[in-house]
């Protein structure tokens, strides 16, 4: 059986399960968990690939599970989903929005939100997972669907290899995953190389000494030296790294003080770096630490700064034999919806696990966005103001054709190698 | 009788108010009340005054009480204390150390401290009070002891002022106040002039363009921009102010975003300014404008600045003569204690009470610590490090001489005016 | 007779004028001239293409020189060399370096030096068309040696076309040139696309106001002022271009005052920009200008800066088509030796050439240093140490095979259009 | 005879002298030196002075001129004037202004102008010098009219001490010096204590890379550097030094680069520093150097910055006995024209004339500008902009009673000494 034989006979099941899984994506979406918390998405993701006659893995590196499908010879394939949501009040108006309140690890009461879409990808994949485990005749070979916990907070993916992942699933020869973007729905991007940055969080707490805010001349001031700190580090994107070479160095926090009349003793930066270079990574956050040393010598602190390095994401960088193998079997299936957006400046934890592994990977994007509006969007140049993005508290991806296509996209790109024959 | 005859008569009183006085400040100190809230200590106060022959003039402004002890012929003297605490948690370790907890304006609960020695000064002034109406042939005239609210948030005194001040009680001739402050104990400062600086907060809301952190390009960097303010800010005292003039602008606090890879759309500074000066208040108010519409306008902010001027303290300016008249009082009656400090960099709103009613006042100084410990610093170089000031969660003045000197130049300097003959 | 048997007949005759090219070399290199003084190797340049039989017209745009050589039917080809050298004192310790003055723009004497290679390319230049007209009977058509003034000055280019080269030459069908560059002699880069980028300089003057230095309060201090503009200007490439484009924004040159203790009344700032893409130098541009006019706001300054902006090169984007004919050519020539460099920072102002024309062109690299110096700087790391590039007063190619190669790539780009038959 | 009675005969013969006076001053004006360079003015001071019957001591540290006069048992009183003239092109408009041209220490040619009154200096001198000589009945004691050199690059009255002149000379019991300033002319003002700043220049040369405008990534560019330490610099006075000391920090000279497209390996600034306290302008150039090496290793500088301090200016501290006794004699004989300006910001180098003597002192200020043009300016608010200070090209101090009263300032003050009786 040829391999768009496999794919023919796969999907036509899709609309069989059609309103199972818009119901599924709904309930997801009204019933978003934190990162780290994922145990009722977890719960649902287990039962559903059990119903489908996976073997099921739970509690992989906390809420992580992972189901098998042993269906003959050939060779194994794991597709994956990420199942966290955001600390984000969601502002879609829709009717299954959520009004979910979750604790952060700080212990604050916040809202919930599927902000980035991470429903989809489970939707999408237990959509995937039911098509294929009921077409067993079309494939042969290994079907393992991994669902992670805790992308956003870039140690889900990692947490699942700690606990021993590799050990306790079969090897699989190519991992494949997949984003839903604020693209028009319908549409598929694989992209080759380097496809998602390296991102870097830094925390910085630089130190001065307190005073009085009358008796500046008895402190360290924290504020001029944070400020100097923020103003120094544009200098490492303007004049030290290569002209053309993406690096982007962003502070997002700044904390200083609590009153306009007292100089607090210490400030707070939060940086976030990104990057597709480790080498570029390395001269970027070695900078930053030259830069925030020298400061707070030149403001006279006794106390050298502390760096704090958290959220950080791999590079998620194509193999080009992969993706040419997906981007083949994309072209043959969805024909001219098959378009690269090009490299993204977003980052995932994805190819924690490939690497774990050892094997190589792709990873690509799918629109989530009603073609209609994103075209209309488009004409009048204000894509940016009016189509909200993956994180914004109006993020809402449009059901369908967004499920048809992120189901199919698994499929097709699964059966490139297990459809062969 | 003369006037020191006077003096001696009165504070010949001293002895047998001492255990009195002492357990009604042990008794504060461990009650504090936030700015605002000063119900129980406004209680005590009227209580105490109407034992003593006071007519007691209550709830003006919120908590502010009034006691007025005519007594013949003469003119009138206003005495005035402060009552309100810090939202600070106390560490001196006193056996009669505050507890308490009160709710800030915010709604947050917050520990609750006499950290500015308030406490202090509404003991003084009931001492000087009773031992002024317990010795009424030693003087004439009319005694107005004044206890306001809500020094610590500017606005006390000037609530007390537009609650109708003026019109419910007899002019005063003079007004008269003192601090205690982190000088040795037995000490008094007068000092002609400028003697506490102005004051004003201003809290400025820039607005940039929120982004994902990847994305700086989207952005209009709102962390950039706060930090270019506070940088540019620096040249108002290096550059503009003319050398050798007082001014400080501090920026107390900074608050940018909540996250290292989201971008925000605003950034809030709260600044404290200080000056002796109505011009340069003027002018340095004038360039923080300035400043901060222009480095808004340098990131391309299409949004101008927010400024909301907060906490604002009136110069304390001590008239000469009030000033000559009662510095040759303390000098006879404390020799040697004098001591003028100088120039305090710190802020008072009591000057608004004698302003409102067209009369001259004087200020001073009174010492509050231990004099063995302060001369033991001072000669090994450590006053700043090792004697707490006022707002230190340490501050803790000793009861003794304290109390007795605070309540001392009350009587010695209203006796100026009310004891001669 | 195919084009490779053109080449081969055509530069059958290198060996015959190798002695007199590099005594031309030498000679050129000993006697470099300043932009728009090119007069002794205009003289030379016209000379030699006389003596080869072209039609030569001089005096274009200055000392610009253009040799026509008409040769039957056939397509018109432009082959073009830039003929000033810098004012540089050179340090190469060679036996035939300059110690030439010349008189700047400015009336000032400055020492001279061949520091960027255009005398290889005038020499290579003369030695293809010695070739070519040696070798008629090889290739039909027309060749067009052009030789222009100024390229430093990036004004030499345009000078021509304003002085009326369109009218005065035949219409050539493409336009070719070439650089020497700091790369392995004997190696070839061609480079679709865009290849050299857009440069702008730009002169700011900010105007602040002048005092004596001990009073700071009566100036709008200069030095201030362009130190912020300097710190801010940092924030267009790091926060507002995309991150991963290409743009430079220098500050090359910072003057402020004469003397410590007088504060001057203005500040200049020379910028150089950098950019492969219109948008995004107009973007740059827009950028540099509100930022130092809302920087002088912040300065309080009365007077708004002035701009200049001058030195501006265009984008050289080499047509793809020209560009592919062109590499299967050299290809075909010079086999492994032909190797991409890459897109390259520096500018050019050839293309105004082919712009005027409204013909299509590319610009392509020879190596011009020792390959076996080159290769073992590769292996130390320490090619930008130990390898002096274009502008460096130590830049010296070595004579071969750089004048061999130089030749070489000329006709062969010529004979891709000439030689065909 | 009493102190006013010598007062009113010396100063007696000023109606005689007056034609001659201003005479000499046209002379002096019209012919200005600079600094070490005092040959022709040297030259007509010892001339007169021997006239006078001085003994005179030439030659003293360069040019420098010391006249003696005894006459009888008595104090010595030193009385001092500077020489040296400024290379300013003179804009006055007057019929006697300079066109002198000179050549300064860097060897190129100069304006000079006397922008700084020093000839007015001269002029008083000579004229109480003669009429001292012509009154000897009315005073007893030694007179010592010193003329100093290079008062403009600081290093003239040290010149003088180093070459000997405290073994030169009889040590006299008080030194006594003028400025004239513009401020009405016929006013005289004596201060007490700092009357005059200390001034230090400090010349600051960073490191960084350079390279090619287009290449910053191989740089470290010193413009960058440079700006932030300018922009550091001002946090030294705006939160450093206590809030209403006196501490000026001006950087009167940035100096990075030659061209646009070149980036420098080194940047220049020149900073004056100006304070009243020696523990204070410690601080600042601690600061400044603290500053300066750790902005140059937040650039990644691999070399320490070099400091060079240079025209360093002593305080000018008034003794306030002497100060005493000059104001008590200057107010019987000027009355109401005693007013004192005030400290002011200047400098001077006359203090280490009787540093060297270990004897006390006093300078005071002398009004130059025409009553009327003052008092209009001032009525306006305008005396900054309409009143040219010293330094201007355009300072033209009106003769009379500039002169007139300069001249019985060091009459009077010196009979405070030598017309006791």
């Amino acid at each position: 059986m040829s391999m768009s034989a496999s794919v023919s006979t796969v999907l036509s099941g899709q609309p069989d399960i059609k309103a199972w899984q818009e119901s599924l994506y709904k309930d997801l979406h009204a019933h978003p968990e934190l990162s780290h918390q994922e145990s009722r998405t977890a719960g649902i993701v287990a039962e559903r690939l059990k119903e489908d006659g996976f073997t099921v893995h739970g509690g992989i590196g906390g809420t992580g599970v992972v189901g098998i499908l042993e269906n003959g010879q050939g060779p194994t394939v794991l597709l994956r989903a990420d199942m966290d949501a955001l600390p984000i009040a969601e502002a879609t108006g829709l009717d299954y929005a959520s009004t979910a309140v979750g604790m952060d690890a700080a212990g604050r009461e916040v809202p919930v939100m599927h902000g980035c879409g991470h429903d989809v990808h489970v939707s999408c994949l237990l959509g995937a997972a039911r098509l294929m485990a009921r077409s067993r005749g079309s494939w042969s070979g290994t079907l393992v669907a991994l669902f992670q916990p805790a992308e956003e907070t870039a140690d889900g993916a990692r947490g699942m290899v700690d606990d021993g992942l590799v050990a306790r699933i079969p090897r699989p020869d190519v991992a494949l995953g997949q984003h839903v973007l604020a693209r028009p729905a319908g549409t598929v991007s694989p992209h080759p190389g380097a496809f998602l940055s390296m991102a870097d969080s830094v925390r910085i707490t630089l130190f001065g000494r307190g005073s009085h805010g009358s008796m500046p001349h008895l402190s360290i001031d924290p504020a001029v030296l944070a400020a100097m700190v923020v103003v120094r580090l544009q200098g490492i994107v303007s004049r030290e790294v290569q002209p053309g070479e993406f690096a982007v160095v962003t502070v997002g926090r700044i904390a200083v003080g609590a009153k306009s009349n007292i100089i607090d003793d210490h400030a707070v930066l939060e940086l976030n770096i990104r990057t597709y270079d480790t080498s570029i990574r390395d001269q970027v956050l070695g900078a930053i630490e030259r830069i925030a040393r020298a400061e707070s010598a030149a403001s006279g602190s006794s106390r050298e700064p502390e760096f704090e390095v958290y959220d950080s994401y791999p590079l998620t960088h194509n193999s080009s034999d992969v993706t040419q193998r997906v981007t083949d079997a994309f072209r043959d299936y969805f024909g001219g919806s098959v378009t690269d957006y090009g490299r993204q400046t977003a980052s995932e934890d994805f190819s924690a696990i490939p690497y774990a592994f050892g094997i190589p990977y792709t990873y690509w994007g799918v629109g989530g966005i009603d073609p209609g509006l994103y075209r209309a969007a488009e004409e009048h140049g204000t894509v940016s103001a009016d189509i909200p993005g993956n994180h914004s508290p109006r993020f809402a991806p449009v059901i369908e054709p967004t499920l048809e296509t992120g189901t199919a996209t698994l499929v097709v790109a699964a059966l490139a190698w297990l459809g062969e024959g």
